[in-house]
């Protein structure tokens, strides 16, 4: 066998629909936008990756891809140096902030996430395609790339959104709105029943602290047996963070990102009874010697579309193991592709006990690129893909039709902050809002 | 392809010739022992491990071999899981020490490492054969399977001893004395001369601190442009340990271990201005949250044979470039499959910039059990195997003579210290000694 020389990339912007899913900086737009990687060797092998679209991003990706072809699908370490060489001339980027540090633009989370590192970013889909190719090269799953599949399911929570009965001027979608304690537990209810998620998360940083603790009290009353989860992404202040995590006290298995920045949630840590989770303030290999000295986080979400790949999210989940942090998973809006690279990675890290975050059930199953069948939902978990690679296939037609989704929308970066202002002129974003 | 199940593990215990040399717990003894581990799968491919073959130890080994059978080579969470419940019975072991912690017994070092993890040192050498293995059913190196070589030759450093001029009762061996600074300077000269190195360890902790710094100071003299470091294995107290640092402040890259433990070393750390490095106090997992917390050590000495194999290596490279620890590699007496073994983990380490320690100069070249001519040192390199797995073959014949050896020379268990009584009986181990 030996190398595997990558000969060719292709890179697809895609949108897919998406519903009016509120959180701490505005509205989701009725598309969400994702790049789909394609390398193919020189063999005619073919791997996939999936990762953001937003325009500072997808020209990064380009820049990278023309640098890695030539490269063996086996040689990360060489995928990483190329990914950063092709970055040494960012404008967004300073010197070693291409390397490590954080850039403008392209982060794929409305700015939530910002200080992610850029290379790790841009490397993600890329090593991703290229395992795919090693799997299919070797015969072997992902997850056995990855050291061994110790579960052959992976548990994922129910995520829930307020949201909007539908996108202003278009009729309700059909989950409808939930913007009271009733509607949230609706939407748990409804979830649960199509999914059989066994744990909930509840994105909060939308209503006053005191509406969203009601939430979380009738999730609790009408859940008694599923933990749950408040992320308000950094919407409140330190103390309005201590003193919501006194109320919660006992009611959340851990509360996320309460408040900004590491200093921030250190001393939000100090005072409350629950872990605190993080994908905002531990967001980059960076992140890891003032969080981990400052007790800031006691659970990290992983995200290997930021943490540089899944070979780095072992990485990440090894020092969570060393350090005794906890480990769960983030996700965005994202199609099949992504789905299969969480669910091998998760299958193969031991730490990683708490059930993944997915925004699976707000995708229209009707629309992605992967041909059906190879992913499904039971019992609130995904089965392990055993095909080789990730276990999915490119559905060339979709891929094609969510291409043209993508350049009829006009969304060429997410901005969850700009589609609020529409119908919400006096919308500010500020954080602590609260 | 797809899995390669392994159908059965052989351990020979080997015994080949070692030479006098001085460290602060006593002598090296007439022969060092090693433990060669082989697995073959059922199709029919082999791979081989090498460790320490102390009793305990090889008793551990025997049984893991026993429960390693039917598992996938590319299952290493699984062969990890193995590994453990091998130990859980284990009457040397609590149980959770069987994991994590220390153990007595069997640690292949004279007691010089004794918290090294039990799990990690058992699980390494079969890690490694399994690597070796899953190179050769892809027809790549190891290397490239641990990410990819990011260096065709990895520089190991002259590691100088202060040493009898032959073991008592026999003829001056080929090196002679060097009991003295011109001794040791004569020792790294012709040891210079003969592999080209670029970096000099001195093992200390022999003699009076003082009579120590004055050999460094002869071999700064000798080799201005060879970076120095000394090795007195913790036989200093802190504060003899701070007044030598502060004595050989510009002499050396690093100081290695000059007192013993965490707080000792952070407290040394603290006044001395060169880095400290350690394969003693920081040498599991479970040793990393204090000692990175506590400052202690600037430099952690990876260790393949006692971190758990070579994937758990990176995991340690991958932590030490997440929290600014450098990283160098130590070394026990050990033959060609440990060499190959180190050489292609560094050569896949992006972050181990200091030359690596190696025993192999005083190995007799004539002894080994791999066919030779698979590494060779040149300019103080070895040059990383390009041929599928580790790129070494076991020698039978040659594995035959050393298992012969091994049963002849009576040695089961490492014990400097007591074979340095056997010519001083008023010799008594002690730390700190000075």
């Amino acid at each position: 066998m030996t190398a595997h020389r990558i000969a060719a990339v292709e890179l697809t912007p895609v949108a897919f629909k998406d519903l009016p899913l509120l959180n701490a900086v505005g509205v989701h737009e009725p598309y969400a936008i994702r790049t789909i990687v394609e390398i193919r060797t020189d063999e005619g092998l073919t791997g996939l990756g999936e990762t953001y679209a937003d325009s500072a991003h997808l020209g990064r990706l380009r820049r990278a891809a023309d640098r890695i072809v030539g490269l063996d699908v086996w040689d990360i370490n060489g995928l990483a140096r190329a990914v950063a060489a092709s970055l040494s001339g960012d404008t967004a980027l300073s010197g070693d902030t291409a390397l490590s540090g954080d850039a403008t633009g392209g982060s794929g989370t409305a700015g939530m996430i910002a200080t992610a590192s850029t290379a790790d970013r841009v490397l993600s889909p890329f090593e991703v395609a290229c395992l795919d190719v090693q799997g299919k090269a070797t015969g072997l799953p992902v997850a056995t790339l990855l050291g061994g599949a110790v579960r052959d399911r992976v548990d994922f929570s129910a995520y829930l959104f307020y949201k909007w009965a539908g996108h202003p001027g278009s009729e309700p979608d059909r989950w409808g709105a939930a913007l009271d304690p009733d509607g949230i537990v609706a939407q748990a209810r409804r979830m649960i029943d199509e999914y059989g998620f066994s744990a909930i998360k509840l994105k909060g940083g939308v209503f006053e602290p005191d509406e969203e603790i009601e939430a979380i009290k009738a999730l609790r009353a009408a859940f008694p047996d599923h933990p749950l989860r408040l992320d308000p992404n950094a919407a409140w202040s330190v103390p309005t963070s201590i003193r919501v995590g006194k109320e919660l006290d006992g009611l959340v298995e851990y509360l996320e990102d309460p408040t900004a920045g590491i200093e921030g949630m250190a001393e939000v840590a100090r005072e409350v009874s629950m872990p605190l989770a993080t994908n905002m303030c531990v967001v980059s290999f960076a992140d890891l010697d003032p969080g981990i000295r400052q007790n800031a986080v006691q659970v990290v979400l992983s995200d290997h579309h930021f943490w540089g790949g899944l070979r780095r999210s072992t990485l990440l989940a090894g020092i969570c193991a060393t350090f005794g942090t906890g480990l769960s998973m983030h996700s965005n809006s994202h199609l099949g592709i992504s789905l299969a690279a969480m669910t091998h990675l998760a299958a193969a890290t031991p730490n990683l006990t708490y059930a993944c975050d997915t925004h699976w059930p707000w995708k229209d199953p009707a629309e992605d690129v992967i041909e059906p069948g190879a992913l499904a939902f039971a019992d609130g978990a995904v089965a392990v893909p055993t095909a080789p690679g990730l276990g999915v296939e490119l559905d060339r037609d979709a891929l094609g039709t969510l291409h043209e989704q993508y350049l009829a929308c006009g969304i060429t970066d997410r901005d969850d902050t700009g589609y609020m202002r529409r119908f919400d002129p006096a919308y500010e974003r500020r954080t602590p809002r609260w």
